[in-house]
């Protein structure tokens, strides 16, 4: 396939008037539009405003996606215990099929063609078919809970391992190596130190496989671990095996300076979710520190009950609005920083090789977006369009490893709309009243 | 014409299956849909899934329009002085023409009826003609600046307010009272005391007129003005006439307590504008605490430079968010009372009578909006699906004083496509290089 348009093929390379020509799941060449088509004349085309990367969705909980609206403008502990823990617990297999499908459409028609997924303790098989299906790139895993948790979330230590090892088998690098397992301890305070020790054996075991928690949301988290461990969060995470240039830590916002260095000296991954934290009031991540120290840091649009939509380009204005104001520095964490955290970093956090730019012989992971809208005019730069005003309505093409998964408003590997009048007609045993 | 759907009538009127009933400018019925088609048998009809009040966008600088994305990511001072005020001072009559129908595009587009219209020193004319017809309705006026200002803009203190007199007569109150004039300083630092007391005199002469400026936006500006006046900025304003139930400050970032006294007790309004607050790092406003006292709050999202889109979703969203995460609490600033801000509060900054909820024997400023979009499914409450799910993109309907000004992706009062287009082939003097 030979597609045309301006190339934004990575953060510091654009081509105007270009062309990505694809083939089996690669890109075999970037450049000018007039000698790809010459060099390329068999190929199928399609031409869109700009051609760029699939954003890559850094920390993800797919299967909340049918508690969108359900616990909005309420505490946090409220949040967590009364409404979004219940619903995770309450979710049968269609529900987390439902929830899971809702969540992949979402992204996909919105440009993610990465996602770093946190699914739940039960039932991670029906997100592992969903991801399949709908052709969503993914590390992903089932979660792991077995202290401090709620009835019908709280899992014996051992049958969380061993169910993780069975999916781990199952799934990891099917579909071509697109789907890639994730073990997925759900955070220190839910976890004792032998799961925690666990999920390092298991990613230790499997080639390839990583591992994806949360770390350093909450203040009380924090204090929470320190208590129970003498440590702070990330020490505490670092002892047990769960820092390296194979784990994903969402959020880090309470970390010491000596935790930093923890990050910083192992090559772990921070995934960064500003709209989560805004909305969860849970803090301002020291981002700019991150990144003047080297750490790697993605982006993520968290879950909607914490967000409400998994729309990447909010998420990226975000990124940089947050940062500014928190600094009081407008120069902060430009556009097209915002860019490489959402493609190339989120990447290379998921752990996929040769995925996040526009360049022959990476994965063929491509979107195309329109800019006939009137918030992309005039436009002036693309970053500032991509980062500060574009939406992921403007998407109208999304590939993932070759294989055209939206196209002209539809999605070409499901039902779009069976799959949203499905989570329309669930019904949660929890409601927002 | 008798619009059908879910009414979001105010911020705490939800009218399931209702419809609302409009005849000339004014909405004559509100209530259930089969009594009210019953009794209006040979109204029009149309049918949208959640019916709004217009969203008023508190404050706005849409001859601004043609500077998106021109100065990202840079520092305040070169922002404003090396290209958003060089960016108004270059526009000709044209540009302005060009500017301003951008920039009403895209409000009523994106479901914005309302609009407190900063504009610029010359050719305010053709931005009033933009507006009327166009559609919109907007409280609007030409800016002042006769001191501390670039050549280009600085004026002569008694021409600028003539010219304002010459405004206000020439548009004050025309197209049945929907164009509005509120005279307009641009702000303490570039307006002498002649100015200002001048300003205020002009609202007092004639009936209806209002003030709107900046103010306390920046730490700068404020101490600007305590050196040149021995003055807190709210303060100073107070002496010269700009406080009171008739005048609209936007931002209002860094005030201290006796100047926040001075704000409630003068019944003078505030505009809000988070995004444009975050982007150019200003500060974030004391929002919680003007509720508290009674202050009304409006929203605003200001001009593409600073925010680069006028999507009022986006920044009721954003109004939300910023104050939840520097309160560090996940309560505060809820749904409903942003959705006021959008709309009824935004209307009596605005001035204007009965604007700003749906009930019988107000102004028929209606939007209509889908929820067939996976952003709104499952859909648990309709506020919070508006304020925290919703986008500009979501409006299929915009009515303004009884006339459909946008339906079916279509402007009905001219043409888009062409707007856009001339906003796209107009030269800037200045660039993003």
């Amino acid at each position: 396939m030979l597609l045309q348009g301006t190339v934004v093929a990575d953060a510091e390379t654009v081509v105007e008037d270009g062309a990505v020509v694809v083939e089996g799941d690669e890109i075999v060449a970037v450049g000018d539009r007039e000698e790809l088509v010459e060099t390329y004349s068999g190929h199928e085309r399609a031409e869109y405003d700009l051609l760029a990367p699939g954003v890559v969705g850094g920390h993800v909980h797919s299967v909340q996606s049918l508690g969108r609206g359900i616990a909005d403008d309420t505490a946090l502990l409220d949040w967590l215990f009364d409404y979004v823990l219940p619903m995770e617990s309450s979710l049968d297999a269609e529900g987390m099929r439902v929830a899971a499908e809702l969540g992949y459409l979402e992204l996909l028609e919105s440009g993610v063609t990465t996602a770093i997924d946190h699914l739940s303790v039960r039932h991670a098989d029906e997100a592992f078919e969903a991801a399949g299906e709908l052709g969503v790139r993914a590390r992903m895993g089932k979660v792991l809970m077995d202290t401090e948790s709620p009835d019908g979330l709280l899992e014996d230590t051992r049958e969380g391992l061993d169910e993780t090892e069975r999916l781990i088998r199952k799934y990891h690098g099917t579909h071509g190596g697109r789907i890639q397992y994730a073990v997925t301890p759900r955070f220190a305070v839910s976890c004792t130190e032998e799961c925690l020790r666990g999920s390092r054996e298991l990613a230790d075991e499997y080639d390839g496989v990583r591992i994806h928690t949360h770390a350093s949301e909450n203040r009380d988290e924090v204090e929470t671990v320190e208590e129970r461990t003498g440590r702070r969060n990330i020490h505490w995470l670092d002892e047990v095996g769960l820092t390296g240039e194979d784990v994903v830590l969402a959020h880090c916002i309470w970390t010491d300076e000596s935790e930093r260095e923890v990050l910083a000296e192992t090559g772990t991954h921070v995934t960064y979710c500003p709209s989560s934290n805004m909305k969860l009031a849970s803090g301002i991540a020291p981002i700019v520190d991150y990144v003047d120290r080297g750490i790697n840091v993605a982006l993520g649009n968290d879950g909607p009950p914490c967000n409400n939509t998994l729309d990447p380009f909010t998420e990226m204005r975000q990124a940089s609005l947050l940062q500014k104001v928190e600094h009081l520095d407008p120069t902060t964490t430009p556009a097209q920083l915002v860019f490489e955290m959402a493609t190339e970093n989120g990447a290379r956090a998921a752990g996929f090789e040769n995925v996040g730019r526009l360049r022959p012989g990476w994965k063929a992971d491509v979107v195309g977006l329109t800019t006939d809208v009137t918030r992309a005019v005039p436009l002036h730069d693309v970053f500032s369009h991509l980062v500060f005003s574009a939406h992921g309505d403007d998407v109208e093409f999304t590939m993932v490893n070759g294989d055209v998964v939206y196209e002209d408003g539809e999605l070409r590997t499901g039902d779009a709309e069976a799959i949203r009048q499905r989570a329309r007609e669930y019904e949660l045993p929890i409601s927002a009243e």
